[in-house]
């Protein structure tokens, strides 16, 4: 009946608005029951339990069997670590497939047939998902005795799939692979050479003493290369020269041109191109995203005007706001787009909206939502007036600046004079009675600065809250020091006493205290710069750091599975500090703790195990690591840093007028001026491809 | 007189046009001898003597008292350098001295009274000359026995001054001092902060079992400081956090917090904020020298349309088509350009040159020079053709370039062999042979080829060059070891002969091959690309280098007066492989080769000598270094790479049809697509401005 088509269009042009506020695609079914369980399966509940699924998911690395979750890392002192009973891991994981089985299914479901055979990502997920659970099957029927678990290694597919973003980030980098794979050639290349040109340089001779350089880095081919591989990383710089250079000063001249010609160039050459490649990707992921936004509304458009109340022989497609009205009301977005948007359907007060009309509506959605603070209460007395004005002025804020830098200063010096005494020989007494104070005054600067601003007005300042919730904390902690150790005193040396000792109190709060001094940070304008560059480039950086994580993960688990039990407690030499053997400068770092005490990588058990297949092994892997971390991952982090800091300064100067207010940036507002309006005709033409949706024009 | 006046004219046209060639200013005395005196200065000679005389100045510290010139490094068994009597070096420092006090008074006299006053460059020139002599003489008083000479240290300085790329760069570099200082307080706070927290964390506890990473890096401020600063290089990563992390693993997150803000961030933030800085740094400076040449060429205009012979009353100002010929004679410029202009002179057939057609017959200077490779012989055999066609194909290049890798593959595969064997064991029988036979396929292949394209177009390549070379010397030495050694037979081992071993002979036989491989990069079109990028880039960074040039030897200067005599050979400890106290990836490579034995970063001695002062005095100088070279220079550098890669990249397109056509590429050529003319009105401008021109209009 028209009655049920009219609802139909209704709940279509909900879920096509839906899809233009969350940037989805609309290419899905579009009759009723497929759009109620899309609507069920975009909803909040479902995706919260889609998103706690792959956490636990991914979570279960932790407590599965080779798992180093201890607290110290040390493979002497470690307790054997919690083994869980065969079954209980993987009855959860059986869990979590269901749930995944079921999310594809109704994925699949809704974007139908034809569109499925076209979605790669959708059969890859389907694909992952049939290997696990075979994998599953065989673990079980092993009961949990094999070595070797595929999953394990598919698990972070599951975290890649659920994000739009990552794919598309994904995409972007496979696309700028070409070009890095010539560099990465490249680098292959001059390794290799320079590698001969070492090894015929540095040959075995027949004196024992002059051949130190062949005897320890360049022995054999493998040697050679992992040398210099190194060298290239400049972990081992300068102990790899050190041998040939006591001999000859002449032979610095190949290690200086190999480290100029590779470090130097080549792997700045690949910042260069990475960032080359990458200068259009925020603008051109932000454009695809306007572009799906203004479809959805135009779509939304298209269905509300083959509503059946309107005469069809109308020259132009027109939608009553009646309509829209009944629609605004069951679409679920912000409540301070959707008032103002009901606003300013009022005040055009016109019965027939036209499609230009219609987008001019929903631009509401691209807007920045300003800030604006409450007021300041305003005081009666003229002496409270004046409290007011002398408390609420920027420069009580500075004073306090000065006085928590005279805190942290006092604090330097204690540091300082105590460095070297024995625990036995501090005392407290006078470090206990100036942080007293000084939280007193943090204490009186925020219940002044209240009073001279309403506490609504003070909470709304993100740099007031930090400062309040560090300066209660400070305050409780104080309170709860002088409640278990009394009023300090000259020789107050308390011994241990209930939860923490003294000595770790006072140690607590001026951590805490040196945590609040960065409240400086917004009044330098610099700083302030820098701090939102970073902090946008970290909203920016989601995507990133997901795809970061997914390969840090599986490579994870390959090193766990790789080498299980590789490092043996061998007395003193599995402990100590790692020598040179140091693969990418912060990369590595996350690896090491990862499982630090499953590897082969200490400087002396590097060259024990040297012969042994695993360390070849080891090898491979770490180059594997270091080139797609370090060298990709950095390079991509660098150009996004570069493309966002770059269009970041040269707004500064437009938005130094508008300073105060504050602006809720996204990464979509950042391009406005540079984004193109899609025009009309795209819009259509991308209507009419629609797989589920016929229009009737 | 007349003629007298017209003499000075043509004089100046003259200098003027050369001013324009050169990209000099035209603010110089224009008086017939000032002219004179002029072109002397910059004639070939008189600048050559002056390059001389600032390479020897410093030269010097090569053969002065605290030098390291000696073969080995090793302070054990270096013999005592040669220590030059006083006196020598002090009166060739004097004679430099006497050069560089005519070169300033030339160069003062030559921009005239009103204008030195205005040049800072001058000024200070002059003071250090001043300083110099000073100090040189102070060093004769004593008889060369005082240990502070000041005038070393100034020496770079005479190389700055000459050069006025290196003064431009360096006004750039000052220009991002500003941005840059921020980025590096911001990180001195977050090094301070953090070095705070460290402190706070790292304290000192009864249990001495417990705290080890407060024993050895967290001990005092300076320390914890010094530890920090070195995590931030990731030199000592990860050794600093080992003994926290085996305590528990939640410390690595202190270290994780630290190093991705520090590393990740503000590392990578300083490279943005210096290319965003001097992104426009080279199409800038491009244009200001395009300036220069349009204001010469102006200049000679200008002077040339006052020579006496034409009507003063004529409306526009002309040039007599007699005169400019009469200048061209006169002129010192590329003979290819000199011919061109003539031509188009000749071929414009007009007696009058207004402004704007004077202007076009220069653009001549601004034009690439187009290499034509000579045509090839031709041949009247049929036979012969046929040869020329088939050795000429650029598939018998390709041919080549298998053979040269089936010769690196089988170096390699011999190499690999011969890895552990002792040098008594060692058969060079095989290599000697597939050498021999390899060898002789290139003398065959670079004679058909000569044969193919005729001697003169088969040198017009330069990769012919290098190939034809590198065989002729592999020939040579191949001959060389025949007739020593005889020829090659199984069990071919015979002892040392002659200059050279023939394991060393075979050695460099193959070390060429290696490098003889190279030239196969320009059939890879990526590697073309890469390599063409880096060569313009080490064109446009001379000045740069230069800078750093100067930066490093004030630097090795004041490091041999700091730490003469620091390092005192110590039995064994003092040599050996200096351990983890790597600052700066590549630079103190650099730092360290110059000055090996002088210095006390030794990982072990470090530890012996931080105590005294004379390792504080290390560490701030070494920080000091760390800063300007591998932070500083090393992101002027990336900044660089970045503009020339990224438009190079954008011209690849355009390029790609003209791929044969080999360019001289200079930075001039690359901009002119984006390079703007200007206007008549700002050159007008700017002669009106000049101190010593009197122009009649």
């Amino acid at each position: 009946g028209s009655d049920a088509d009219n609802d139909l269009y209704i709940n279509q042009a909900v879920v096509f608005i839906e899809d233009a506020i969350q940037y989805r695609s609309i290419n899905h079914r579009v009759d009723s029951k497929s759009l109620w369980l899309y609507r069920r399966y975009y909803s909040r509940t479902c995706q919260w339990i889609l998103s706690l699924t792959i956490t636990i998911i991914l979570a279960l690395a932790f407590i599965e069997e080779p798992s180093s979750l201890t607290v110290t890392s040390d493979v002497r002192y470690r307790p054997p670590a919690w083994n869980p009973p065969c079954g209980l891991t993987e009855s959860v994981e059986l869990l979590c497939f269901l749930v995944f089985v079921a999310d594809v299914s109704v994925k699949s479901y809704l974007i139908g047939w034809k569109e499925f055979w076209k979605n790669k990502w959708l059969m890859a997920y389907i694909l992952t998902l049939i290997v696990s659970l075979t994998d599953w099957i065989v673990s079980l029927s092993f009961f949990c005795t094999e070595s070797l678990r595929i999953r394990r290694i598919l698990r972070p597919f599951f975290l890649l799939q659920n994000s739009s973003m990552m794919k598309k980030t994904l995409k972007s980098i496979n696309s700028t692979l070409p070009e890095m794979a010539s560099v990465v050639l490249l680098l292959a290349v001059h390794l290799s050479l320079f590698t001969m040109f070492a090894m015929l340089l540095f040959a075995r001779t027949k004196d024992n003493q002059q051949d130190k350089e062949w005897m320890v880095y360049f022995r054999n081919l493998p040697d050679s290369l992992t040398s210099l591989l190194v060298l290239l990383t400049t972990a081992n710089n300068p102990d790899v020269m050190i041998p040939a250079y006591s001999k000859n000063r002449a032979y610095s001249i190949f290690f200086i041109l190999f480290t100029v010609l590779g470090n130097l160039f080549l792997m700045n050459l690949l910042t260069a191109i990475i960032y080359n490649q990458f200068r259009g990707y925020l603008l051109k992921s932000v454009q695809s995203s306007l572009f799906r936004r203004r479809l959805g509304i135009r779509a939304a458009f298209e269905v509300l005007s083959s509503l059946k109340e309107i005469p069809a022989n109308a020259q132009q497609p027109y939608v009553s706001a009646g309509a829209l009205q009944q629609v605004l009301q069951k679409v679920e977005m912000d409540s301070r787009c959707k008032q103002a948007i009901m606003r300013s359907l009022k005040m055009c007060s016109c019965d027939q909206l036209s499609a230009a009309q219609f987008q001019k509506l929903f631009e509401e959605l691209d807007k920045d939502a300003i800030k604006q603070h409450p007021p300041s209460p305003e005081y009666q007395s003229h002496f409270m007036q004046k409290l007011q004005f002398v408390f609420g002025h920027p420069y009580f804020g500075y004073l306090g600046n000065v006085v928590a830098l005279a805190n942290i200063i006092s604090i330097c010096v204690v540091l300082v004079m105590d460095a070297d005494k024995q625990p036995s020989e501090r005392d407290d007494f006078f470090l206990g009675t100036i942080n007293c104070f000084f939280i007193l005054y943090y204490l009186l600067e925020m219940l002044l600065k209240i009073l001279a601003m309403g506490l609504r007005r003070y909470l709304s300042y993100p740099s007031n809250r930090f400062d309040g919730l560090l300066t209660v904390i400070l305050l409780i902690l104080e309170i709860a020091t002088f409640a278990v150790y009394g009023f300090p005193h000259p020789g107050w040396r308390p011994e241990f006493m209930g939860l923490l000792s003294l000595w770790d109190m006072v140690r607590l709060v001026n951590m805490l205290i040196v945590f609040r001094f960065l409240r400086i940070i917004p009044n330098m304008k610099f700083m302030a710069l820098v701090v939102t560059t970073l902090l946008d480039l970290v909203k920016n950086l989601r995507a990133f750091a997901g795809i970061l994580v997914v390969v840090f993960y599986a490579f994870a688990i390959t090193g766990i599975m790789l080498f299980k039990g590789a490092v043996v407690p061998l007395g003193n030499t599995s402990v100590g500090p790692t020598s040179s053997w140091n693969i990418g400068p912060t990369t590595l770092m996350t690896l090491l703790i990862t499982f630090q005490g499953k590897m082969c990588f200490h400087g002396a058990l590097l060259h024990l195990l040297s012969v042994n297949l695993i360390c070849r092994w080891a090898k491979i892997y770490f180059v594997a690591w270091w080139l797609i971390s370090s060298v990709i991952w950095v390079n991509l982090f660098v150009a996004l840093l570069l493309e966002n800091f770059i269009h970041k300064w040269d707004r500064r100067c437009h938005r130094a007028s508008l300073s105060d207010i504050e602006y809720q940036r996204t990464v979509e507002l950042m391009f406005r001026d540079v984004l193109e309006e899609p025009t009309e005709e795209e819009l259509m033409e991308k209507l009419h491809q629609h797989p589920h949706l016929q229009l009737c024009r």
